[in-house]
């Protein structure tokens, strides 16, 4: 029997079900020792039940006491470093350093800071204010939320620490974290501190509880549970699907990033210009993290030409130069090989890779190509994600035909432009950026789209199927937590009733929008 | 064959398709004269197609042209005011005064205007911009909007006029609009003053289409159309969620309004305080419009004793002494009789009404009441919206089972509470609140939820299923342009290629937040 343990309602104890699994250390294949259990849906329901009450008193709870918590939790973190840093390197096989140590583990942090200061700010809510009217609104908790983490960032979107949690958290909702199966070791770890520092700062137990694994019609029927306020999932885009299906049966919000090929378009100039600057770019960028970043440029259009050519067999070299690095799990090896094999079949040639290699989940470096022509005519296989180290390259005619090529993609995390920097490119540019701009969440000049900035400006979302809707960002605060949230409007509410950021003073340093203007001042007297 | 022409791309022609119907008058049952087509799939895809190349022209046209057409289409209406109150009233039977001519149509018009300065302004976009690391974002154009107008208001909600038309062109959106069957002449006025604007200012041709009528399968195609960026409907539940699961599967955003109860809950303090007031205000919103509104109070919660005894024998005689209105329709007038049925199978008494009336579409005013111990244990049957001038009110033991009713609640738009004036019911405020808060999308204290204000604060929407999403507003502009735009994230974008409104300089008046402060400035220049 797995001896980890679930925490629900405030209480570390055995999972209710009889099957269990183990996580792999994927630089070798090997299974680890631990092993932890699957959850059946009693598990579910007790959580949904303990949420609920934690909802309640959260809406009493204050935006000072809730800040505290996050910054609490990330203190641990930091005091925790060496152990996390251990067991993620094991669970994942990134590096130690400078990946998960000096990249993924300070961007956690600084993400359940900047939630902590936006939840005390209070700014994220958009409080609107119409004094006359004595009409007044601002976005608040919607109730508790499930998140269901991804396998690529086993701190930074991990559901029980990483940016949705942040978010949801500093909204005032309790969470309901679902584990990724293949770093329940880190979850775990996570979970534990982000209790922790619920216990030390007095919010209610159930504001974090944490399930390694449930079947997946658990997860179908959570996110449509009448007691959920909104789910949100990072993962592939069958699963992304089903969840979604299931949430808007049950007129549940689900947020989803699901896929992105994150098209880059190299005009001719860029080229010309700087060449080798480009081959690296597309290099470092295809390959880091050995491609398994939501945002990896996964399709690249390119004007046929000399120039072209050389680009080519610039990355082809980097790409078999470099070792290639572990992949998650065998689920994922599997899928880039199928995935590989279905864009293969529909006409892309391989320039590099190809082939699976060892130890543990390991595949080549793989380049594709495939001439625009094809690509138009078979514009669906030719969009499959190779979630891993591998892109496809699309050879262009001219400018022209890449526009036409971009108007067959669908919604997409980013788009990217590289052009030559005193504006030999100016007039491609205009086409190419005027058909990429509505079909993707973030628009790139000259810079590769992995390092998602956390940035209030960034916008980690795209139209769908990137996403589920395209108004919101799973990533930069404080827009992120409007995600979780609902608006609330209250109309001739007498003053001592109201909530606090809606009063006539502003209990604090929030930006208010008091009859059309922004400000961190109180509602004028009445004169 | 009908002789009333469809406008589509840019150009009023017949419509495709072999059927029609005719509108009725309501107030005596008899159709009227016109014959207006139902169009088959080909005209919705010939709008599509125009809408697209729409949408292209319109993210390159400015937002003082938008601006103007908007208000040039408000001037239009002004000085149609006399044929477009006649046609309204001889299709809806509502008062030309002063409901249609002095507070639907000035509302109308007062919306308009309103977009159109939010459009010009551009603050609605929220434009944030993160001058460190040349981040910039802001909501833009989502793409064509279809829209669904629904039938009880025929110029503040038309799909050709209503706020939903105003948010989705100031958003810079191209719309397809389907009118209501009830009031197609209406909505031919309406377009025609629309299309005029848009040719007179140079908007795109095809900035409006719109179309009578379309079978329910052609509406289902329509919303799941890729070419589509978003939708709005406003109507029944059962169109709603139809149109709503078409939408989701294709991943299209889609805002609906679906239906609301409105609960009030009448606290005893109140009734010993002002009775006469509370009748008063119970008749006249309950039988404002004959009840044909979003925001009807269809659900009323008492605490059983003598004063509420005669408040019910107050709300009686007025429901009795005031003549019926007029339904919008024969289905309206089926629908009221079938769902008044329904609840009385359930248990609930008739105090007042109860048979259908003449001459026309009419009901008798209609009041039922049913014990709380009832209402508890049939809360679907006795949750279903009356649409039209009847109301239910729901007996309760105490302040407790008010409190446990409404923990029975489906998300409704509005939830009220009325008080003693000077404290009296303060201890039973609370607990009330605290349960209508999280169910309802507006909370009122002491005033009941029609007259929804043109206020930036208001929030028409609320939980599902009395909206789709519970973050948004179909009325108080800027906030419900949001519903009809994209999140778009300018990374390392050169300067001339931003748009405007992300330049270093502020190129009007818009609020922007730049590096968290909201100012109507510049950039600062770097130091």
């Amino acid at each position: 029997m797995p001896t980890a343990k679930v925490l629900i309602g405030g209480t570390w104890r055995a999972a209710r079900g009889d099957s269990s699994f183990r996580a792999h250390n994927p630089a070798t294949g090997e299974g680890l020792a631990e092993e932890y259990p699957v959850s059946e849906w009693s598990d579910c329901d007790e959580m949904l039940t303990a949420a609920t009450e934690a909802a309640v008193a959260l809406r009493s709870t204050s935006s000072d006491k809730i800040s505290r918590c996050l910054i609490r939790f990330a203190e641990r973190l930091e005091a925790r470093r060496g152990e996390l840093i251990e067991m993620a390197h094991l669970e994942t096989a990134l590096p130690k350093s400078p990946r998960l140590g000096d990249v993924e583990l300070p961007r956690t942090m600084t993400q359940l800071r900047q939630a902590a200061a936006a939840a005390l700010e209070g700014s994220w809510s958009l409080p609107t204010i119409d004094a006359k009217l004595n009409i007044r609104s601002c976005l608040a908790a919607i109730g508790p939320v499930a998140l269901f983490g991804p396998n690529n960032f086993p701190f930074a979107f991990n559901a029980t620490s990483g940016g949705d949690f942040a978010a949801a958290i500093a909204a005032g909702n309790p969470v309901i974290a679902k584990g990724h199966p293949s770093h329940p070791g880190t979850t775990r770890l996570l979970a534990e501190e982000a209790f922790a520092a619920i216990g030390e700062t007095g919010l209610p137990a159930a504001t974090l509880q944490m399930i390694y694994h449930i079947a997946p019609e658990h997860g179908l029927r959570l996110v449509a549970d009448p007691r959920v306020g909104a789910s949100a999932f990072t993962g592939s885009r069958r699963g992304g699907l089903a969840l979604k299906a299931a949430a808007d049966a049950a007129g549940k919000p689900i947020y989803l990033e699901m896929s992105s090929l994150n098209p880059v378009v190299i005009l001719p100039g860029a080229l010309k210009e700087r060449a080798a600057k480009v081959a690296d770019d597309v290099a470092d960028n295809c390959l880091a993290g050995t491609g398994q970043f939501c945002t990896k440029p996964g399709l690249i259009f390119l004007v046929d030409g000399p120039q072209t050519l050389e680009l080519i067999a610039a990355v082809k070299q980097r790409f078999e130069s470099r070792p290639p690095g572990a992949l998650f799990s065998a689920p994922v090896l599997a899928g880039l090989s199928d995935n590989i094999a279905t864009v293969r079949r529909a006409g892309a040639e391989l320039v590099a890779g190809g082939a699976a290699g060892s130890p543990g989940y390991r595949f080549g470096n793989t380049l594709l190509r495939v001439e625009a022509a094809r690509f138009l005519n078979h514009p669906e296989a030719l969009q499959i994600e190779m979630f891993g180290n591998a892109t496809l390259l699309v050879i262009c005619r001219d400018i022209g035909q890449i526009v036409e090529a971009i108007g067959m993609l669908e919604g997409n995390l980013t788009g990217c432009v590289y052009s030559h920097t005193t504006g030999e490119d100016d007039a491609a540019y205009e086409p190419v950026a005027a058909a990429l701009c509505p079909r993707v969440g973030r628009l790139l000049n000259d810079k590769m789209p992995p390092g998602v900035a956390l940035s209030a400006a960034m916008n980690h979302g795209g139209p769908f199927p990137s996403t589920g809707h395209p108004g919101f960002t799973a990533v930069g605060i404080p827009a992120s937590l409007r995600r979780f949230a609902m608006l609330q409007c209250y109309d001739n509410v007498r003053p001592a009733r109201l909530p606090l950021i809606l009063g006539d003073k502003n209990p604090g340093k929030a930006w208010r929008c008091i009859d059309g203007q922004w400000t961190q001042g109180d509602v004028a007297a009445k004169g």
